[in-house]
């Protein structure tokens, strides 16, 4: 009963209003050793994978093409789709995208190749 | 290269057309060893917490109130809301609501309360 109150409701519309750059995730919250991220992308991401963990992508607003080695899978708002483990895939969006990602703390955005512009720690929200 | 493919997008509000029960999680994805769940929720669940692990909810429809020893947690559509691990809750839906959950696989749904009809393992969903 004495758990501490943990914080309020994360309204991912609102949150997206908070931050304007692409490719640059913003972590809201956690869920055990988890992040809770959202993100805008724009345009085509680097070939990569994520040798030891999936990835989530929820899409909350346009229309995302996660380019795997063997196909596209077009993700509309309201889809989820969870990049397996191991898997190379390249995000693309024509427009802009927002998204709701979840992995393990500590992923590095690019993954396995080579680090560059791209290559950004997630941020804390500055509100949550 | 020649990692498997992995399934298609999941469409959340397309997969809620496929059950209609109340407090009853459908299993529509995994991500490492956790469980994206769907579940349908009206009127009032049980008391209850989870001893080891934080519990995600995204509510997609209706008003969720995440009833806390210390005060109520009301979800709209868009929100997350992460229930810390040991905190003592009970969802309650006025009106018919619709979530996405995030859990480890394994975990009891009605924590560590008595179990009751409410006991529900997740089911996998008929079609993904």
């Amino acid at each position: 009963m004495s758990t501490p109150t943990p914080s309020g409701p994360l309204n991912l519309i609102h949150l997206l209003t908070k931050f304007s750059d692409h490719w640059s995730q913003r972590t809201i919250g956690t869920l055990n050793d988890y992040e809770i991220k959202l993100a805008k992308l724009l345009g085509e991401f680097v070939w990569h994978s994520h040798p030891d963990t999936d990835e989530m992508f929820l899409v909350l607003s346009g229309t995302l093409n996660i380019q795997l080695r063997d196909r596209n899978v077009m993700l509309n708002p309201g889809e989820v789709f969870v990049v397996p483990k191991g898997a190379e895939h390249c995000p693309k969006a024509d427009k802009e995208v927002a998204v709701m990602l979840l992995e393990p703390k500590g992923v590095v955005n690019t993954g396995n190749s080579e680090r560059g512009d791209l290559t950004i720690a997630p941020r804390a929200m500055d509100e949550v």
